[in-house]
């Protein structure tokens, strides 16, 4: 299938319109028209080589919700038509003990990611949601409910099921006192599941001038992390803090935050150092962790529950040929609170 | 009560023989004549004011054993001729949630260590079952069950609980893949515990010639941590890790043989500093605990526990006149596994 897209040609070169083909469908597979792309900050650190593994062109982007417009003959689950999502991952080994839970993010021969991943049975690199059409495997893509306005749903797929999954892994509920720290793409949706969830909610901000923000998305308290005192008269008060802050940081004084048995689990800042005493840890028990994206099953299960329960992330829908100026936005922080690309109203000429 | 023992009266100085009282018996105490105590790790730390808190003449002993000889006008669970036992601590708030709970050893409002703690009733320091009695609140003192040989159960109180407790909390049982790091008194035990729950238990250990010992405790399996191969060929191989080396050394090593979602609880090198990478946490959701002892309602367990299984640690029964020996061999890790004071054989002239 012929398609095209916007691909980052290098590292230091603004993303620009490409051309390529989707593969044919194989007899489990649906070929999907997309019609919105979330712009997560990985499209950004990938684009750039970041991580320096980084192939080119590169086509980023999985946080995709589209349209069925073909499936294999033998997928039962989509049909021609439905709404339905991708996330970061097309494919995994579908035998392991993760991937039979649904937990394929853990699959012990490792997920094929949604772009930049090679491909075992083409040998290519996949090609992620900027682009007008994706073919992956059914048992990958994933039903919108109905209640779920499509245009502000993509950016669920990562950054929602990376705060949801989480919060269900450590049991969320009412009762818990759970802190969401950093108040970003990936925060704010942390605040608006943990209070769905019935959680008491508190935002753990720089920035005093966050609290209103904070308060409308659900949260009922806002802690500043700058003002020491506060920071003292919190010590012990959380059971649950899901840490998103995207930059190196101390964790220390998150650590004495948590109350015994509470778990800080880590989010954001995934390649920086675990630096803390372990006499906070063995004192009250505490737990340091870290998590990233959940499989279909805990991502199916968010999606349910966010139609259950309206909610949804706060977006910006831009064209595709705003990509450039999102990334500068994006990284100044400058986003309230998730870009997502209308990849259905994108035409090339 | 007049009543005598050994305490340290400096920090380098031997412990010496030293006569003291115990406090007269409040409604809710028990009174205690010690037969057999535990030789902890922290007993020589507190000696020689290790960390810095001693305050002389300090009477160490936390795995006390011993015989009710009285008991106070409101206390029903104790009777005289009982045989009970009193561990790290000798009481508590008793009213926060911890304590309600059983998990004293996290009272909020700290609990009374039961040597070198400040009573906030006599404003006197607490002293230990280097002793020849002790009077404690009766719900600090439990019951040990008939089928334990009360001189081989004091490591219980200390070293058991806090093998016993992270291995409760985190869900020990069959199908389970547990690690034991360190096999000294809290490690011998922690196998023997893991074991009995039906856990798949290997023993990790800088030294070959430990397997043998570690098979004949009921380990399944041996890995040692110098051999390269080996270590990377145990990459994601377990649930749950229970490190027990008692001196600084680097978890990197061993956050990667966990298996997704799997817990390092360190219960060894308590001030040791953490120092490893997010991102294998991150990729497999891994986790970083630390604990201690545990409250009245694991240790009460674990005590039936240990009779219904029969477990007990592996002992070597001492003279109280022998401590500075042991004291030094304690040091040279040349004890299999654990002194135990013969209190009740000891007699000052």
């Amino acid at each position: 299938m012929d398609t095209y897209g916007y691909a980052a040609h290098s590292a230091d070169t603004p993303l620009a319109p490409f051309h390529f083909k989707r593969r044919s469908l194989r007899p489990d597979d649906v070929a999907v028209e997309i019609l919105y792309c979330g712009v997560c900050h990985t499209d950004l650190h990938m684009a750039r080589n970041d991580w320096g593994v980084s192939q080119y062109p590169l086509v980023p982007g999985h946080e995709i919700v589209g349209r069925v417009v073909d499936a294999g003959v033998n997928v039962s689950r989509h049909r021609a038509g439905d709404i339905v999502a991708i996330g970061t991952f097309v494919d995994s080994c579908g035998t392991c003990a993760p991937c039979q839970r649904g937990d394929e993010t853990m699959c012990k021969k490792g997920v094929l990611l949604t772009y930049n991943g090679l491909d075992p049975s083409s040998g290519e690199m996949t090609r992620g949601g900027y682009s007008k059409h994706i073919v992956a495997r059914d048992r990958n893509v994933l039903q919108v409910p109905k209640a779920l306005d499509p245009s502000r749903t993509g950016p669920l797929l990562c950054a929602g099921t990376t705060m949801y999954t989480p919060l269900e892994v450590w049991n969320t509920g009412p009762g818990m006192r759970v802190a969401i720290a950093g108040l970003g793409g990936l925060g704010h949706l942390g605040v608006k599941f943990a209070a769905a969830l019935g959680a008491e909610v508190t935002v753990i901000t720089r920035s005093a001038a966050k609290a209103e923000e904070a308060s409308a998305l659900g949260a009922h308290h806002t802690l500043v992390s700058t003002d020491a005192a506060a920071m003292a008269r919190h010590e012990s008060a959380f059971d649950l803090i899901v840490d998103t802050i995207p930059v190196a940081h101390d964790l220390r004084a998150y650590v004495t935050l948590l109350d015994h048995d509470g778990t800080l689990v880590n989010v954001g800042a995934i390649s920086m150092p675990v630096e803390v005493d372990m006499l906070p840890l063995v004192v009250g028990r505490r737990r340091i962790a870290g998590a990233g994206a959940g499989g279909n099953r805990p991502t199916q299960e968010m999606l349910a529950f966010c139609a259950e329960k309206n909610v949804l992330p706060e977006t910006e829908l831009i064209g595709m040929e705003s990509i450039a100026e999102a990334f500068d936005r994006l990284e100044r922080g400058d986003v309230r609170y998730r870009f997502v690309l209308d990849v259905g109203a994108f035409k090339l000429p």
